[in-house]
């Protein structure tokens, strides 16, 4: 089995392309246990989180990765993965830096997302 | 006992009032199997947590948490925060944006730091 880090970095990769390539997909990486809060707003489960994506104000977006940092949790094989980037909306020419935070939980071979956290970061000054 | 995100706000509050006015307190919310990745940079264990918070290049530093996020971990009362916020270095007149995510795990009443990530978050064009 590849090591938390490996398997943190191929989660990010997939999990953002298929995000800009093929939203409806992401539905099969969460369960109904499964959290996200997007800007301040929880949701539960993989159909109401599913929902909330493919409802956001836009449909083409492009997420661009610059920081993976992945530690194992305190739950046998489980790994919490914190991305930092910025990501291009369609109609805007100016990237946004966002922060995203992921706990990863395995199950049958695989994982599945179980904590889900985003947020927009803005400039600070 | 209080709710995650109650316990979440109190926990940001008193670990960057910690960290702003008596950094060597930090020490005892971490054990030895607590993890810090800093910009990249791996920790494992109270001791080297404390001693690389201790010995960050600068001695004065005032954070501001901007947004806290939280929500129960797959671990029984465990708690997942993210934090966005910025921090002012002593000779420096410019904040810097920063994202950091802790993993609290229960203990005795309390809490201690399982997982802890800090990145800057630098502007995304």
């Amino acid at each position: 089995m590849a090591d938390f880090s490996t398997i943190a970095s191929e989660f990010v990769k997939f999990y953002y392309q298929t995000f800009d390539t093929n939203r409806a997909a992401l539905g099969g990486l969460y369960r109904d246990t499964s959290m996200l809060t997007f800007e301040q707003q929880p949701f539960l489960g993989s159909a109401n989180i599913l929902e909330k994506l493919q409802n956001l104000p836009f449909q083409k977006v492009e997420h661009r990765h610059d920081t993976i940092d992945a530690q194992p949790g305190p739950e046998e094989g489980s790994i919490i993965v914190m991305v930092t980037g910025a990501l291009m909306v369609e109609g805007s020419d100016r990237p946004m830096s966002f922060t995203q935070v992921f706990q990863l939980r395995p199950e049958a071979g695989s994982y599945y997302v179980f904590n889900d956290i985003f947020r927009l970061v803005y400039p600070a000054a």
